[in-house]
């Protein structure tokens, strides 16, 4: 593989993959993809932008999805300002499997795109960060999920693309333990959902990121 | 059924579909969607905000895509100012099988778009105007496609959303037959590629839909 295609939000997982993809897995030209799709800061989006930078990937394009939030209007605390984003102790036991920062059908949209991006590109092979092992549950993330979506990519006969999820069976601690390996520089990353100056620390995603660095016994740099 | 999502182009497919699933499949809840993805003209969104009015939708979104043409920058007549929409008979022989008016993985994206709308406004039957009989032979206008796409949107476990394309068996000219016993007006549907005042007479478009009036013995009319 010598060319391939990183969705880049800017957070750990696909930091850690872009970084992967370049020096382990030997990618000689990567263009890196990002979305604005109506999240309540861009935080995420400055991280990929620095670790884009970084890593000299040949193109990296930002797409704007702003009208994500009147397309899924009410249904996600990742783009509703009058939804809040809670600590996971603190939701419904109904709401764990399928949590408030669940996005409708988010993944295929950004999967499809990416999958576009790539074939005009010329490039077959797609990298995103997606991990199993999230606690969240999104069903969206899952190996199940990503197979059908490239089963569905394979009926292209200009040259199908396939989407690679390396993380997919990897937990968090372990992903971080290789782009420490690999020298990623995490401050440069954001995982917090609300966008405040400093990471909120009690939102999941703070949870576990700071899990995550609790157990390889290393500091965020974030704090 | 009770409630449904119609893709809306304005072409004289989706016009049809619309019309068919609130009159003959008596769907009593219709939301339309429709996109602008960069295309040359704006024609065939007037014609689909006319069918929308005309049809009674309780609520008709057009989802603004014009980050399209960058995305896949140069690689479809439908976006790309440079490249021209040629006649079936000039095309190669080796793009006859996927010509220039192809849009990379334009149909996932505008599938998982209507998925999302769907599901964020609690319906579960999307209808899109899909027919494997086009002769241009797009590979993600056929029946195996969706398919596949419908078996990725399956393993949504809060309600799941299904894809329907009612019209991927049929011909064109049965479809027009459908439409006129429907009532449907064609006078305010737009299927060429251009955008001119009238229609060329001449793209592969025009001279499909020329075909299929030909065939039921009806005029356009739109000449």
């Amino acid at each position: 593989m010598t060319k391939a295609v990183v969705l880049l939000s800017g957070g750990m997982d696909s930091t850690t993959l872009l970084h992967d993809v370049i020096r382990r897995r030997g990618a000689r030209e990567v263009c890196a993809l990002s979305f604005f799709y109506g999240q309540k800061h861009r935080r995420e989006l400055e991280a990929a932008r620095w670790q884009a930078r970084a890593a000299g990937v040949r193109e990296h394009l930002v797409v704007d999805l702003s009208f994500f939030g009147e397309l899924v209007r009410g249904k996600s605390a990742l783009t509703d300002p009058a939804l809040d984003i809670l600590p996971l102790a603190d939701l419904p036991v109904s709401d764990r499997n399928q949590p408030p920062t669940y996005v409708p059908n988010r993944n295929m949209i950004l999967l499809s795109l990416a999958a576009a991006f790539a074939e005009s590109r010329g490039i077959r092979d797609v990298f995103y960060g997606a991990q199993t092992q999230d606690r969240y549950g999104y069903w969206d993330c899952t190996a199940g999920f990503l197979e059908r979506i490239n089963a569905a990519l394979a009926l292209n006969r200009k040259g199908a693309v396939t989407i690679h999820a390396p993380f997919i069976g990897m937990r968090k601690a372990e992903e971080l333990k290789l782009g420490f390996e690999l020298g990623v520089d995490y401050a440069h990353t954001w995982t917090c959902y609300r966008g405040g100056e400093a990471p909120c620390g009690v939102c999941p995603a703070c949870e576990e990121r700071a899990g995550a660095f609790r157990e390889v016994g290393l500091r965020d740099p974030l704090g």
